[in-house]
């Protein structure tokens, strides 16, 4: 396979977008990319697009081929396919991107995520994405999306000790972050108190600890490494970028405090990549609810399984800890317009690399990490990305 | 790009299966593939699937993961994709797959493609289909997909004298076809006086122009060549499969009575195989409805523009004839169980490439085409094969 990189990267500011559809949000993430990496429309091999469920969210399927056409590179007849994996849908759209160059078949491809969430009223939002859990055996007994990490967090903190006000301190800390990103859905920032005291969704879990509704797209251009530096002077390589799945409902476990699809995910991108969690400087991580990022920053081998709560409360998540996770605000702060997220994670993790992240701005990074999830972590995917 | 072959074939009857779900149907097709290649689970490295709009259908997004997981295959892990491109979608993923196997990414993959449309009202279905639309500049003002049809076969035969005969032929031959295969939705052959009075959808398309609601699911095992014969005795090649998009909406384009997203995919895989359209003894095409056929066969170079009609009047389209089109079926009698489409077209074309196709086997088959589109044809891929 061939080495790839990133060489453009654009995204919309994410949030309750009610002048923009689905198309000008998918256009204008695009238009930004590749005006980064400084293409004409006819360099383009083929675009991939991650999108969650734009049936049910504006009636409208085929969406890769309808942002194709609105970015004007349907003129072209490229390629142009839709993926979904639930939260994961970018994340898996930027692999199979990836493959695609990787494999030889295509030179450049553009790789855009979109959402547009609140065409719909909150209660059909709730529905739709609690069918990326498993609707025959888990939602129609009344399990939503937020009830199903409810779970996950109150036997977290059976198992480990880990307590309220270390995952609430996700929040927080990623509200911090957020305050910190232009493009994010909420930049303020919030005391752990707001968290404790927000009105409950699903206990213990409360409004602010759960990822919002959002309208957002984001993009990124991959170009195959030996053609990277005549389009850019800072391409950054995908190290590599690992999937793996689990059973789609959490009875079906052996555990529910650790996501096997991330660990196996995580696992081979390392191996891929000849590194280890320590050599990480950022990561962007699935943070749709609080408690998934204590466990995504367990499974990814940042910190033992357990101790992921007590390492948050620490700081050593934060800017200037150990490792800077969700530097972007995260799902949780940036905002989570489902098909966008997976792409604005390689973004953000591009954006560090090349040391333009302004105020939020990773010192010295080097490697960064994104890790998608889809559904309660039916589908992972981890992506490393470096400095070229 | 290494050479890949396909070593394992499984489909379900297409119909009215009111006693099977989704998630019956997924697996069915997948242990059928999966057993025909003699593989063990653990030898697959990942999942393809395509479908179009399972959110809607029964409201359950996700089923890559789904499907992986009612199969067993979620307990290694593997990596599981949807992919959707409207009625391309299994097409597309079988493009996918072959792409994760030709890039050196994995070295077995299953593509499977699914869709369960009974499950909900006619209405409602038709309401579904039309999503592969332009739904905001189509749609929204009435056009549903028959009727934009219906436009595409007026425009014909105003512009090449094409007859309403012609065109009803079309179902004739293909249901003749379906008559001779035991897993199709209807195996009964119709008079052209049936068709021609069938009760109007969209003038001039009757019900018998119009391919069924469907459910059903098609798989198929894919592997690098190197390792095909450790398999089976009869793998067969993939030569070629090229995509290609074009504008969504139908007033967008220069021309309604050809796919340039047709031309354009097909003229890629005869270029990148070395061969010719005489080169091919069988095709499936994407006959949605009967004049989708005609422009197909035309589109990709079997008859010279304005000549389908006329050449499936004569024969020439039928088993015996120059080329063997829909031996399956076809949509209009094999049935169209939207993401499975694609990839039961290749079911077909391996079964007649092994000489397994029984009562409609096409004599001497060397090079077979699988032709699958997406709306009204904003997207299209072509892929062909031969014995290896």
């Amino acid at each position: 396979m061939r080495e790839v990189a990133v060489i453009g990267i654009g995204d919309t500011k994410f949030g309750e977008l009610w002048d923009l559809s689905f198309r000008d949000l998918g256009m204008q993430a695009g238009l930004l990319a590749v005006n980064d990496a400084k293409l004409a429309a006819e360099d383009i091999d083929a675009l991939y697009v991650g999108n969650m469920s734009a049936g049910r969210f504006i009636e409208q399927e085929h969406v890769a081929a309808l942002i194709a056409d609105y970015s004007g590179l349907a003129r072209d007849n490229i390629p142009a396919t839709r993926i979904e994996a639930a939260g994961a849908s970018g994340g898996l759209a930027f692999r199979e991107g990836y493959l695609a160059v990787a494999s030889g078949m295509h030179d450049i491809v553009v790789v855009g995520g979109a959402e547009k969430m609140t065409d719909v009223g909150d209660v059909f939002a709730n529905e739709i994405q609690s069918s990326a859990a498993d609707t025959q055996w888990e939602v129609v007994f009344g399990a939503t999306f937020p009830a199903l990490h409810a779970m996950i967090a109150r036997r977290h903190m059976h198992e480990f000790g880990t307590t309220r006000e270390q995952i609430a301190q996700v929040a927080v800390k990623n509200h911090k972050h957020g305050a910190l990103n232009p493009k994010a859905q909420f930049q303020r920032e919030i005391e752990l108190s707001t968290v404790l005291k927000s009105p409950q969704v699903a206990e213990p879990l409360g409004v602010f600890d759960c990822a919002p509704l959002s309208d957002g797209a984001a993009a990124v251009v991959l170009c195959s490494m030996d053609k990277a530096r005549s389009y850019t002077t800072k391409p950054v390589r995908i190290v590599a970028s690992s999937q793996a799945s689990d059973t789609l409902a959490l009875h079906a476990r052996s555990s529910i405090t650790s996501f096997k699809s991330t660990q196996v995910a995580a696992r081979e991108a390392f191996r891929l990549a000849r590194k280890t969690p320590a050599d990480v400087q950022l990561a962007e991580v699935h943070d749709n609810f609080t408690i998934s990022e204590i466990l995504a920053i367990e499974d990814l081998g940042f910190f033992p399984k357990g101790q992921g709560g007590k390492a948050t409360m620490d700081g050593e998540t934060m800017l200037g800890g150990k490792v800077a996770v969700n530097t972007s605000g995260g799902l949780k702060a940036r905002g989570d317009p489902i098909g966008a997220t997976g792409v604005a994670q390689i973004v953000e993790i591009v954006q560090q690399l090349r040391g333009e992240a302004g105020r939020r701005q990773v010192p010295d990074a080097l490697l960064g990490l994104a890790h998608n999830v889809g559904g309660t972590g039916a589908t992972a995917v981890v992506s490393l990305l470096e400095v070229a």
